[in-house]
């Protein structure tokens, strides 16, 4: 490892050539080009061990994970991702750990054409920092603060199987049927790039909910400087979750986070055009609520009761 | 610290406006635009604690040195810094030190326009990476591969301080007038952002020497396919270098990390146009060899005497 970096050594090979990087890994800096008519979103998110991943996980299954987190911030723009840089510290040099590691870096990149332009490897310990940037046609980047009362809100996909897995590596029982499919919620999550051509057309506004449905929702209503209702009977709760939770179920849909579906607002007059858009190429999302210009959020049960609803969802400190 | 995340506490207020950021801090991802006449060029670099800095420092000089490491990198690509995304973690969650650690990036940043466009704040052991962009007209982006036999080998400035600064917190004894200039070139190194320009119309390489001249030039060579010959009277050794290692001073500058000038070659005929072009705008650099057809380092004293040189210098593992 003297000539070369780890990164050269075992990712260099493997990253996918792309039009629009002029060179990648091996120099100081990688060299890209951007599209005059397209505009450049960038996201940071690092995951630290046995904070967002344990050490002991399949290296693989931590490098996939990796990439979906980061791959979802993207997704929630609205834009397609296109390069990435890896700053990897690892407590040591490990052969096996690092094969597997860029295995699954790799794989995941892969589903997304998206290449590995750079990065570098330092001594500490182990940390996986990904710098993400993705693509969007000038103006189209949907933020968190385009949402307006009356407007819709929807959630891309069944939440609070990710945090019900959480509960299980913290020792809730669960059958051994069911440990591969949740861990695979927390370990492979897809993320919603393939809603991004969706979303420029309709969306007001979107969040990635990595936090729990009810952080991040509260996050978009105060960029939007706006409030929400969410309809109790409607949040989408993973099936996992209702049979280990049962009446806590709702708890882990609204409060769990790691799920890395999206949750993004729509003018109403729009709704019927999204349904039809969606149908069209095969995907579902839920509508949930309705923005509202009170401030803060509410949930309403089936008797029409409406109760304020406390964000809650992960903690970074 | 439940609504919003530190970056948006800490960095978002003081983060400087360009009017290429759409929008910075404070959405899952950051936008930004790129002229049509430039390419983007992209680098990563992480700080872990007690491997890169001690964490008893200041983290004012914590946080300006992730800064110039960072920077230097997009220097030795002739180009001009402009973003930079940074990923913090942090074991505690401590107001006066975040207080300080913005302030100091605030600081380094502004020197040179950078915009803070987003991040990424986690718990774990001290550690921070920036990712940083940079702007550079189309392909005019200056490679370690460029260089040619013939050329001649730039450095940019005097080396072995910031290995000595290593050896004085290791317990080498240093006077205490010493003392502040020397920790200033290990905590605070100045980054050769004022070369792009005349990178960019005379060179055909060029490296960060961030790892120690004798591996870094080597890795230009390697790039290039090319040896290099050093003169030895010629490299330009720090007077506190020479002060306190007497004859071993030349071994810091040679193999010292850490100093963040840079390393360049260009062909032999534009030596005298790049010679004028430093002078007019007051800079110096230090001529230290050529380049060779034949591959390996090798060091020539003043009797004319050739001696192979080991590339030697911070290995990250």
């Amino acid at each position: 490892m003297n000539e070369f970096s780890l990164i050269d050594v075992f990712f260099k090979s493997k990253a996918l050539s792309r039009n629009d990087v002029v060179f990648g890994i091996g120099d100081d800096a990688a060299c890209v080009t951007v599209p005059p008519d397209k505009q450049l979103v960038i996201s940071t998110d690092s995951l630290v061990a046995e904070v967002h991943f344990l050490s002991s996980w399949d290296p693989y299954d931590i490098a996939y994970k990796a990439v979906m987190v980061n791959v979802s911030d993207i997704a929630a723009m609205a834009a397609e991702p296109c390069w990435v840089s890896l700053a990897l510290t690892l407590p040591e040099l490990n052969n096996l750990w690092l094969t597997r590691f860029s295995q699954g870096l790799d794989d995941a990149l892969q589903q997304f054409g998206i290449a590995l332009i750079g990065g570098d490897t330092t001594r500490g310990p182990l940390t996986i920092t990904l710098t993400i940037h993705g693509l969007v046609p000038a103006g189209k980047a949907l933020r968190r603060s385009g949402a307006k009362p009356g407007d819709k809100i929807y959630v891309s996909g069944e939440l609070g199987a990710a945090a019900l897995a959480v509960s299980y590596l913290h020792g809730l029982v669960i059958d051994e049927a069911d440990q591969p499919e949740l861990m695979n919620k927390l370990q492979r999550p897809r993320t919603r790039v393939d809603l991004a051509s969706i979303l420029q057309t309709y969306a007001s506004a979107a969040i990635d909910i990595s936090d729990g449905l009810s952080a991040d929702l509260n996050h978009l209503c105060v960029a939007s400087q706006v409030g929400a209702s969410l309809f109790m009977s409607a949040i989408p709760v993973h099936s996992l979750a209702k049979k280990y939770q049962q009446t806590k179920a709702i708890d882990f849909a609204l409060t769990g986070g790691d799920d890395y579906e999206l949750c993004f607002t729509l003018p109403a007059e729009k709704e019927a055009q999204l349904i039809a858009s969606l149908n069209e190429i095969g995907l579902s999302c839920y509508a949930i609520g309705v923005v509202e210009a009170e401030k803060g959020l509410a949930v309403v049960n089936d008797d029409g009761k409406r109760s304020p609803l406390e964000p809650r969802g992960y903690s970074h400190f």
